[in-house]
């Protein structure tokens, strides 16, 4: 499993130290597992990174102390990277290391990650440092509006994650055959994307055959695919810590023409939001231009999710491509910059019936955009 | 895919509701997706359950909708509760649905689950809420301690999932050999957890040889088995929702010295956790037993985790059995109690030469305990 560079990570806490004052703080508590990751090569289910202007202390528990070590003396390893093994807890271990560190006044304010760190945990670090003259200091997607613009390392990641997952769809489609039962074809695809070099499924397969098409987070059940089902796959693949995500749907025989009028309306929507995908343009308008082609064919009101989100170390990150949320919304007028990766997934669901999604993954170029996926967009008849 | 019946569901919201008052609350919102399962059915990622003295309402957003009101119409529907959609944003329904009650004085305390929200949520929500007259309280492990007591539904799945999961395992060790990837091993686990019946591995499978038994979390990766590695496989299954987890060490031809004398060690600890398990023991006892035959034989530096977890609708949940963190540190006090379920898992770790470990999950019973897996303990020689 390779790892960023050294070199590259210490460009990432740079950039990261570049916003402190900004925002006014004078040390970030990272909390949030994919930006501890991001910012440090370590993988684990726990582990928090204490970045000060001087220093940078990867916090691990006894489970992860032997990986820690090892990663941070290999290749990926950080000079300036220091290492500090959990004792009793988490806090108390950010609470001692906090107390070894100078925090002259004025530069005594901890950022915390809002978004990821929880009541319980807010409350017993603020109790802690009572004491001391460190005080906290809300600060939200400080590392997640980084993580959303990728760097080459990142972006040779994804492409290669992209050609991987599209094979992987193509063989998915072909082995499509009536008699077997959501799960077993979804056991198979988990087992072809670990065969195609990811590291693992990015997310629960969907394996969905007919009426469970209509349900856009479908779990695969026992439900066996007929003559005649729509089946709608969608899945993804980790590579190297790096999510890609893929939804395609096949029709097991000729498809009837209700099918054929949703994946109609769902290409199309597809291709408006593509069409609209430069530097600059508000990641809303990406939204906007899949509903327009949805609705006006007719199925607006089915087309119930947004149209995309970003991808990275999360299978879910920023940007996020959907609806205006309230009329002054941030995340909405994002302008969209070179090198931000995310899905285009329109799709409508009929209760009871069927649906249709559709998604790519692409990545915002100069001029346009690069699709990192690549499996033809018809509705795949087998 | 079954759900718990509709009157099981109402038992758990009733028990629920009678601690609200010794906790100073007259509703709950329930943000764990666990907990909101336990209390609902519902399984999503994302959902929350706003509980009242007289009324449960599920809030889901679009992508949910069909699911979820399927679901309530469904043998684990129930009555009473009701359904919200999101419009916006689940923090603004939440406030709509809150708005909608009826909030006397001295009943407009509503807990929130501190341990699962996060400050931005609850800052948002403590904003919103302002101009009514309702203040939110802290409140943890509400819904955690119900669950940590199964009832007659769940051990019925938990007994059916530790067959399950040791066929699997039997099958597993039998198949291993020299030349094939870690990860190789891996996807044919995941494949015949699938195969065996269940929803899903409950975790990232752990397949690790030679010296990456040394790593208790090592992820599988591009080492191939050779002959003299041992080979530690770690893995479990959702089945119906309810997790287990088992693990064993394979040996690939005759084990050398160092891996007899850690299997010994591990077994004797193994053995001396179980020996102290029946109601009323502290869970800590548990832990305590297995460190000190570890400690007996020399490797008690080389234990480094705790001995166990209680399993359930998560892979980690109450009761924790692991050493006391601190002089007073109730969650290792907690008393076992009869239809507990949990793990013993004692292992040595010796870093970058290897290590061992042996889980079982179990059920605390009137006299001591039931094992619900079942495998044979030997370092298994293949």
């Amino acid at each position: 499993m390779s790892s960023a560079p050294a070199t590259r990570i210490r460009d990432r806490i740079a950039a990261l130290r570049e916003r402190f004052d900004p925002v006014g703080i004078s040390a970030l508590l990272v909390t949030h597992p994919a930006n501890v990751f991001y910012l440090s090569n370590f993988r684990g289910s726990a582990g928090m990174l204490l970045v000060t202007d001087t220093r940078a202390t990867l916090v691990v528990d006894a489970r992860y102390a032997t990986a820690a070590a090892v990663l941070l003396d290999g290749p990926g390893g950080c000079p300036g990277l220091d290492l500090a093994l959990v004792e009793s807890s988490y806090e108390q271990t950010i609470v001692a290391c906090v107390g070894q560190l100078d925090w002259s006044p004025g530069v005594d304010r901890l950022g915390i990650e809002v978004t990821h760190m929880t009541v319980a945990q807010h409350e017993w670090l603020t109790q802690a440092l009572t004491a001391s003259s460190v005080t906290l200091r809300p600060t939200s997607d400080l590392v997640e509006e980084a993580r959303s613009v990728k760097d080459p390392d990142e972006l040779s990641i994804l492409r290669d994650a992209g050609r991987r997952i599209s094979s992987v769809m193509a063989e998915a489609l072909q082995g499509l055959r009536p008699g077997r039962s959501e799960r077993e074809v979804a056991a198979d695809i988990d087992r072809t994307i670990v065969r195609a070099g990811f590291d693992r499924p990015a997310f629960e397969t969907i394996v969905a055959a007919g009426s469970n098409t209509a349900l856009p987070h479908a779990r695969p059940g026992r439900r066996v695919l007929e003559p005649g089902h729509l089946v709608l796959l969608d899945f993804g693949g980790a590579l190297d810590g790096y999510c890609v995500d893929l939804t395609r749907v096949a029709s097991l025989g000729p498809p009837d023409d209700d099918a054929r009028a949703w994946h109609a309306a769902v290409r199309s929507a597809h291709a408006a939001a593509l069409a609209v995908v430069r530097p600059g343009v508000a990641a809303v308008e990406v939204d906007t231009a899949a509903r327009r082609a949805i609705t006006e064919r007719g199925f607006g009101h089915a087309f119930t999710h947004g149209t995309g989100h970003g991808l990275g170390i999360e299978v879910h990150e920023a940007p996020r491509i959907g609806k205006r949320r309230e009329p002054s919304d941030a995340l909405a007028d994002v302008p969209l910059r070179v090198g931000m990766v995310f899905t285009v997934e329109p799709g409508v669901y009929l209760p009871s019936c069927g649906g249709i999604r559709l998604e790519d993954d692409l990545l915002v170029t100069e001029t346009g955009y690069e699709l990192l996926t690549d499996v033809p967009l018809d509705l795949h008849v087998v």
